[in-house]
C-alpha cells in the first residue's frame, strides 16, 4: 500500500487537522467526536444541520461544512459508521433551539447510530428530525443496507436544506424539501479499480484487468454486474438506461447533472463523461439545467465514476443555485 | 487500461467537448485548436492571457479559463505541446489592443511552439509577451527541459497576472508581475505509482510496490531520487528539505502553501499531508498566509502529490485574494 499516510489508525484525525488548519477562521475540529462544525454554529435563527457517515467519501462530509451547507459533520472511522455518541455530543453541541436535522445516507450502520442519538438528545430537550438518503438505484439491499443505498446524490439534499436552512426555514420545512429532493434523485455508480483502505493495506476486493463493477457502492459492494470494460459512450448508456426509467426522468424534463468521480478518477474524464452524458440526455429530450463535475462523494483511490440525475422544479433549481461556502475552493 | 474513454485519440477533444457543454455561457470551444477560451474575450480594455501545454495536467490549463483567470487555453494532445499553428491561430483569435500574454510552463517543446507563434504573430501587427514559468527545484535541467521545469505552482502566476489583467494592467506591468511571482515559488513533488496515457494503455514508467519517486515531473520524468516508501511526516520533510533552502524561505516569511494532487490521491490524503506542512513551517517559524488544497496540476491519473511555497508581500497576496471564477466549481 502506497499512501500519504503516517499511522494508518490516525489517517482520520490527522485529515480532519489538515482542514481544520486549512480554515481557521470558518471552521473549528473538536477532536474527541472526530467534528468539523462551523465557527458560528450553532445559531439561535438557524435550525443546525449535521450529517456523519464513514469516513473515506470525502469531501463528505467534513469539507462540505460551511455557510449554505452543514454546520457540523462527526466521521466515523474509514468505511465505519460514527459512533453512537459521536453523533450524540455533535447534536447537543450544536443544538439550535430551532432544532436539528440529522441527515443520513442509508446504512444499516449509520441508521443505528443516527436512531439512538436522536432518542437521546430528544431525552434531553433537543428537537431533532432525521432524514434519510437512498438515491442509488443500483441494488435494492445490499451488504450494509436494507433499501437503496444512499450515495453521492446526498449531496444535492445537503444543498437544498442547507439554503433553506440559512434563509430561516423551520424544522418541519427542511424536512419537506429534504424528503422532496431526495424523492427526484437517482445515481448510479462504475468501478474501474477497487479501493484500499488504509488499515486494510490492501485493495478492498479483487476485479481484472478487463473488469468494471457497474452499480458498485462506495464502499466497493457489489452492484448488479461484473463486466467486462466498454468505451465510455457505452457506459454512460448503461448508467442512463438504469436511472432514466427508475424515476422516471421523461422528455420535457429538466435536471441536475452531476459526474462525480469516486477518488481515483482525474477531472479530464469526468468531463469527457460529462460530455456524452449530457447530449445523451439531450437526444432523449431531457434538458440539462444545471451541471456538476467532480468530485463529490468518493470511495477512497477507487477509480469510477457515478452519474446522478435531478429532476429540477423552480423551488429544487432556487435552492440550487443559492451561495454557499465550503473547505474545498479552487482560490 | 481502463478508463472512462470511447477512441484514445479522440480523449482531449472529447474531454474538450465537455467542459464546453458544461459551461455555455462563459466559455466556448473552437475545435479546431483545441480551443477554450472565454465567451467575452477578446476585450479592448485588457491584455489577454492565453496558457497552453499538453494535456493530462487537469485543471491545468482548460479548466482555468475564466474571469480573473486565463482568456484561452490551446493544449496539445496527452503530454504533447500544442502544435505552433494551433498557438498562432489563438493569439491571433484572442489578440486584444493592450497585447497578449502568453505563459509557458518550461518545457523545450512547449518553448519552441510558442516562440515561433510570438514571431508569427508579431509579424502580423499582435504585440505579444511571453513568460516561462520554472518552479520546480527538484531538478535542473531533465528529459524534456534546459532549466527548471514548470509545475503546479503555475497556478500562482496564472492567478496573480489574471487578476491584475482584469484590472486594467498593461502588458509590461504584466510581465513585471508574473516573472515576480515566478521567482518567489518553488515546488517539488513526489510520485507514489506512474500514470498511464490513453495511447499507450500502460504505464508511462515502473515503480515497484514500495517505491516512490521523488522530485518527479509532471509527464513521469525522473526526479531526484527512487526511494523506499515511508510516512507522510518524512515524505512532507523531505519536501520542505529541497523547497525552503531553495528560494530560500525564511523565518518570518509568510507564504501561501499549496498541496497539489496528481490526479490519483484522494483529497482526504491531501488534507492530511497539508496538515503536516502546516505546522512544519509554522515550526521553522514560517506563516502560511494562504492556503491551496486540491487538484490544480495533474499527471493523467498518477497517485501522488506536490508541495509549492510562495513567498507572500502585499502586492502578490492581493492579487491572489482577487475574486475568479472558473470552469471548476463545487457548486
Amino acid at each position: 500500500m502506497k499512501k500519504f499516510i503516517n499511522d494508518p489508525q490516525q489517517f482520520v484525525p490527522e485529515m480532519l487537522k489538515g482542514i481544520a488548519l486549512a480554515n481557521p477562521d470558518t471552521l473549528r475540529y473538536v477532536p474527541e467526536y472526530n467534528l468539523i462544525h462551523r465557527a458560528d454554529s450553532p445559531r439561535p435563527d438557524k435550525v443546525t444541520i449535521i450529517q456523519g457517515s464513514g469516513s473515506g467519501h470525502e469531501p463528505a462530509h467534513v469539507m462540505t461544512v460551511g455557510k449554505g451547507m452543514l454546520d457540523g459533520a462527526c466521521p466515523g472511522d474509514v468505511f465505519a459508521a460514527p459512533p453512537m455518541d459521536y453523533v450524540y455530543a455533535t447534536t447537543k453541541l450544536l443544538a439550535s433551539p430551532k432544532g436539528v436535522l440529522l441527515l443520513v445516507n442509508n446504512y444499516t450502520g449509520d441508521r443505528m447510530a443516527f436512531d439512538m442519538a436522536q432518542e437521546m438528545s430528544e431525552a434531553d430537550g433537543v428537537t431533532v428530525r432525521t432524514l434519510f438518503i437512498d438515491d442509488d438505484v443500483s441494488v435494492k439491499d445490499s451488504t450494509y443496507t436494507v433499501g437503496r443505498r444512499g450515495v453521492a446524490g446526498n449531496f444535492f439534499v445537503m444543498k437544498a436544506v442547507g439554503a433553506a436552512a440559512e434563509d430561516g426555514a423551520d424544522l418541519d420545512e427542511l424536512v419537506r424539501i429534504g424528503e422532496k429532493v431526495n424523492s427526484v434523485t437517482r445515481t448510479m455508480g462504475i468501478a474501474l479499480t477497487a479501493c484500499t483502505p488504509p488499515s486494510k493495506g490492501s485493495p478492498l476486493f479483487d476485479l481484472a484487468d478487463d473488469e468494471i463493477e457497474i452499480g458498485v457502492g462506495i464502499h466497493g459492494e457489489p452492484g448488479r454486474e461484473r463486466a467486462k470494460w466498454s468505451p465510455a459512450n457505452d457506459l454512460v448508456e448503461v448508467l442512463l438506461d438504469a436511472i432514466v426509467p427508475d424515476l422516471p426522468f421523461a422528455p420535457g424534463d429538466r435536471v441536475a447533472l452531476m459526474i462525480n468521480g469516486l477518488g481515483g478518477t482525474p477531472i479530464s474524464e469526468l468531463y469527457l463523461l460529462y460530455g456524452i452524458a449530457h447530449e445523451k440526455l439531450e437526444a432523449r429530450g431531457i434538458t440539462v439545467g444545471r451541471n456538476y463535475v467532480g468530485e463529490y462523494c468518493t470511495s477512497l483511490d477507487m477509480a469510477g465514476a457515478s452519474l446522478t440525475l435531478v429532476k429540477l422544479d423552480d423551488e429544487i433549481e432556487a435552492l440550487l443555485a443559492a451561495p454557499a461556502e465550503v473547505a474545498i475552493r479552487v482560490f
